[in-house]
């Protein structure tokens, strides 16, 4: 069998790789530095998936993630959620009273506000955790420390200073898995869909009542602006079921019809 | 008269101070290192009032800024908007062709992905533009350029290699000016709320229903986590209107009974 072909974003180590992992299991892996790489890869054939974070449990959405599904022609094959756990990481034998600074993404610098606070160190924002372990390991840095995950700090030989240091434990983030073509029904699904609004009070009200009639739950709903016209907003919505279930796909007519601009993503089986 | 106290987030030079300025003319400002330090000065008394960005026409909201107003006590008292237009600032004598590294905000280097594309440098993510400006100054890096506006490179005395580098000119950045009490109503007015939904299928739908049978016009919907649930949201609207009029007043008694939660964060004068 030949294994599929998968984008992840962030380096070896990266909380996307795990999530890669943990989906596909066996799979040729490229790991891309920006997110824009793995959309690239997935559109021209480069890669069967791509594998991207898109919402975390206590920061939220990642805007630029609503921006490219909006731009590319891929769709959403699935989605898997982590939960994350950060650890602080040294280089060996570098202890906890040496750390004068902390390198991480500043969401996981945020996330971990309270642990560091009770440190006296510098916070320096990096590109992603594993870049920031990897500084620290390259440039031999004895009085630094990164955030990071435990399988990280183990892939670079590096060691745990302390673990489990975010503020809230219920701490989880969702990837897509992103692909030229969706899933198909399992009865366990999940749409994803993007519209644009006419100018018209209760413009959103109506739109969502395609909805509300048929007894479909939304999941989520995501505001982004367009970048167009300032002050003008782009929906996202996730919806249970599949678009090619007979409310759903009614639902997707009517929208159609009512709004300037609808695009489906993809329907796609439910994380559990 | 008494000029009033003003924090605001960011060093001198920042968008915010420049926020500040537009609004207030003349008052007594004080910086502040983190969003949460503006909404503690205004909570506390310690200032009368606080200026914090709260979304940009091309990035998005300021998540956290939106979990803040969740947090505190404070009202929103007014808003503005501001051209964001960014510089390549560097040393005085330094040429482009010197620039290896560019540091600056990562929201300000993903504004200017373009013209940043076109040099042959490394991207280095910082706190803040103005924090940028000040370590090239301080440290006299002259490998190296920051990205920040056009006054904030006079007020640090330094040289300005290019302007409105920003990809796109559609670029501009509101601001909330946070007080201890709303605005008295002008005729020209925007209201904001928070909100959480019951958990059944169409209760958007229905919140949204109190608008839409008013007419009432609404501006923005943003969605933030639950932090206490993961994958459960709070909704924040802005909407056309002062709470006192009486089709806004009717609205929000109503959605105060159908929801479970909910929160007028103030009236002001809507910025034009």
């Amino acid at each position: 069998m030949i294994k599929p072909k998968v984008s992840y974003f962030g380096d070896v180590g990266s909380f996307s790789e795990e999530a890669s992992l943990k989906f596909f299991g066996d799979a040729l892996f490229i790991p891309c530095k920006r997110f824009r790489d793995v959309f690239t890869n997935v559109q021209s054939g480069v890669c069967d998936f791509g594998v991207i974070p898109v919402e975390n449990s206590l920061e939220g959405s990642v805007g630029e993630i609503y921006d490219l599904l909006r731009e590319f022609e891929v769709m959403v094959y699935g989605e898997i959620q982590l939960r994350i756990s950060h650890c602080l990481i040294a280089l060996p034998e570098v202890r906890l009273g040496d750390i004068r600074y902390v390198y991480s993404h500043p969401q996981a610098l945020a996330q971990c506000s309270k642990f560091l606070s009770t440190l006296n160190v510098d916070l320096i924002p990096y590109h992603s955790t594993s870049s920031a372990i990897k500084l620290i390991k390259e440039k031999a840095l004895r009085d630094s420390a990164a955030i990071g995950s435990l399988r990280a700090a183990e892939l670079y030989g590096m060691n745990v200073l302390a673990r489990e240091i975010e503020d809230n434990l219920n701490n989880f983030t969702r990837f897509l898995i992103i692909s030229m073509r969706d899933h198909e029904p399992t009865g366990r699904d999940k749409t994803s869909i993007i519209f644009g609004l006419p100018h018209v009070p209760g413009s959103l009200h109506a739109a969502l009542e395609v909805f509300a009639v048929r007894g479909i739950n939304l999941t989520k709903i995501e505001s982004r602006p367009n970048k167009e016209r300032a002050w003008e907003y782009i929906f996202f919505i996730d919806f249970e079921g599949h678009r090619l279930d007979s409310n759903c796909s009614e639902a997707l007519d009517l929208l159609r019809k009512k709004l300037p601009y609808m695009k489906v993503l993809g329907s796609y089986p439910r994380a559990t």
